[in-house]
């Protein structure tokens, strides 16, 4: 079960190091057998070989003895940590063995375990909080994001309703399949919360004949969406608004946020249904869009530390809190995990043709950061780690929908 | 606003009762008022009249003096049992007027207002109490229900998937509905907890190839059932079995329960959660069909007393208890409803048909009792106070699922 094979490193060669020890040998081969034995080796810097599969998918390779160290504190930061700074390597498809731990992970993972990986992460979503966060992320350049999104730069779960769909068809699909669900009528009034590079928007204004309201508090997604709406002549039925979702005012027949909820914090559920419960009309209908998980649990430490500062993604039970005190009726649930596992494994494989782009914007480290996120994004979907739920809404007392959703098909 | 004009009594004349004094004039006047003017008139004992609305739809005549001291202090379940001993009437269609008072007590009805109509039930589910309350309901008599429920006695709410379906046509497009959601294959494992007269088991077994072990407590309906199963050569792969949701054993494919979480209470659901996460295979997936709300409120103290002891009607996030510990993923919510309103009303429209029927096996009181359950049913899913969510689930590692529900319509 433990052999010697000469490490294979992906980038420049090292300076050999100190052989692994017996106690170190003996502690990885102890997590393999409690995370169930799965279908990968780990290889240790000295070329210990852990791992008895017949037919291993993939290998995690350590560089460093340090790295073995910091697993044991916080598993997931450091291996987040450690894939960022090569100093772990993964040979293989790197989703195919993210898949593999992951759901070795789930096996063992109990709050006594690593009491540090499960432990709630305190995260204030202030306005300045909420500004520096969506900076963070979505203001690091639209340049690039165009390397690796679609065409209409929709950074949302798409919707393969033809498993052959393109990434740029699945994404127009999702949007007509939120418009389909939100039942759009020409002249509508709609206010959508965080809306991107305002695909959406631009989508719901040209082909559903509504107009729009959409508030975003990212400078340089409102900037492109503000240019393609004049560029397309929809400036006079879609407004683009620099605002946090606290602040929307006025009226409107339909609500709609796409991928907002997961930045907005559980302790503000309720804020934000006070303002859906404000604006809608008496026959007005929303959709809530959102990454969730099938029970309540913080995301992992090294996405919320190094991607999405302050992200949290509810269970169904959390987001009640959004309907429930404004008397609102669910609808309609539908969780679309694997849609999005699929977009992200869309997403990566374009990355992987712009990474000496992104080199170039960034640096190496960069690249394998957001080689990881999108990867482990995408494995968590296809583990069930992570739900993708779409959650349309109306008044309670709204009796003049359709009674099936059979028109949606 | 206060006018006189004789009491249109429905039923024999009664004695000349006292005039009506001044502070209940005002006390009806000011509940008008309160209760958003609706469009109903209310007539007291002596012909005087409150209301305003320009066309009122029907009016409530209070025939006693007593009636409206006890609408004073428990108003749901005074009504409910002056309707039932004839002490006030109902003039115009039914719903509708129930309808209307319904909307208007839920703009005042705040815990504040009429303590004792929020006051959670005290309802303790042993299985013995269990038992008790099934015979009280579900065992007065196969030949009661035979006058007004369809053909093949299905009790939960049908699916008008055709506006104009007659309630043979909905239920049956009901099964189907459930079946498709549930995606059978012949040759699966089903267990139904919960199977009334057994429609949907035979259905299962009959069009879908898959062998059903249903559970019941109640006796009458499982003798019924056994007899239908006998008749249509079915035996061999439906088995009835009297015993409670608690003590299923075995595996299945398919976990389906319509129409009974709302016996099961709301502090049994982590263990029928339990139950669905022993018997489910790994690939193993599951509907879950109740009467709900958007909020977490009793049921009305009337109908828990006189029809469905210990019933309850959980808010999405009460229901969570059945999924979350187990890991369960929650694939499909839908909100039906508009579809149990319809269903009550045919359920009713068929009742009056057969009342003498009713009158000659049990009394007057059972007949305007069950009258005003039909009818307050349908009235409550109307105007927004219940609904019927339909949930589907499966393991949350279960990745072998069509990816969307275009195959459901």
């Amino acid at each position: 079960m433990i052999s010697q094979t000469p490490p294979r490193s992906t980038e420049e060669p090292r300076a050999p190091l100190r052989r692994s020890l017996a106690l170190e040998r003996l502690f990885v081969e102890k997590l393999y057998q409690q995370i169930g034995r799965p279908a990968i080796q780990i290889v240790l810097w000295d070329g210990t070989v852990i791992g008895d599969h017949a037919s291993p998918i993939g290998r995690a390779v350590i560089h460093q003895p340090r790295v073995l160290r910091r697993l044991l504190v916080s598993p997931i930061l450091s291996f987040g940590e450690a894939f960022a700074a090569n100093e772990l390597t993964i040979e293989g498809n790197l989703i195919d063995v993210l898949v593999e731990m992951n759901r070795g992970l789930t096996r063992v993972a109990t709050p006594h375990f690593w009491p540090t990986f499960f432990s709630r992460q305190s995260s204030r979503h202030t306005f300045a909080a909420s500004r520096r966060r969506v900076y963070h992320h979505y203001d690091i350049g639209n340049d690039f994001y165009k390397l690796w999104l679609d065409k209409q730069l929709v950074y949302t779960c798409a919707y393969y309703a033809d498993p052959d769909a393109t990434l740029e068809a699945a994404q127009t699909a999702k949007l007509d399949y939120v418009c389909t669900k939100l039942r759009l009528k020409p002249g509508e009034k709609v206010i959508e919360a965080g809306c991107g590079w305002g695909a959406l928007a631009l989508h719901m204004a040209r082909h559903y004949g509504v107009s729009v309201r959409a508030f975003n508090l990212s400078r340089e997604q409102l900037a492109y969406a503000r240019i393609r709406a004049q560029e397309e002549g929809l400036s006079d039925r879609v407004e683009f608004i620099e605002d946090d979702y606290r602040n929307i005012t006025g009226q409107c027949d339909v609500f709609v946020s796409v991928g907002m909820l997961e930045h907005v914090g559980p302790e503000n559920y309720r804020t934000l249904g006070e303002v859906m419960g404000r604006v809608l009309t008496a026959e007005g209908r929303g959709l809530i869009h959102s990454i969730g998980r099938n029970m309540a649990k913080p995301l992992d430490p090294w996405t919320v530390k190094y991607i999405f500062p302050g992200a949290y993604a509810p269970s169904l039970r959390e987001m009640m809190d959004l309907f429930e005190d404004e008397g609102f009726s669910i609808l309609d649930v539908e969780n679309l995990r694997l849609h999005y596992a699929r977009t992200c494994t869309d997403w990566l494989a374009r990355y992987e043709t712009a990474t000496s782009q992104v080199r170039d914007m960034f640096d190496d480290r960069f690249v394998r950061m957001w080689r990881l996120y999108l990867a482990s994004s995408s494995a968590t979907f296809v583990s069930g780690d992570l739900q993708l739920f779409q959650v349309v809404f109306a008044r309670g007392t709204n009796n003049s929908l359709p009674m099936t959703r059979g028109d949606w098909y």
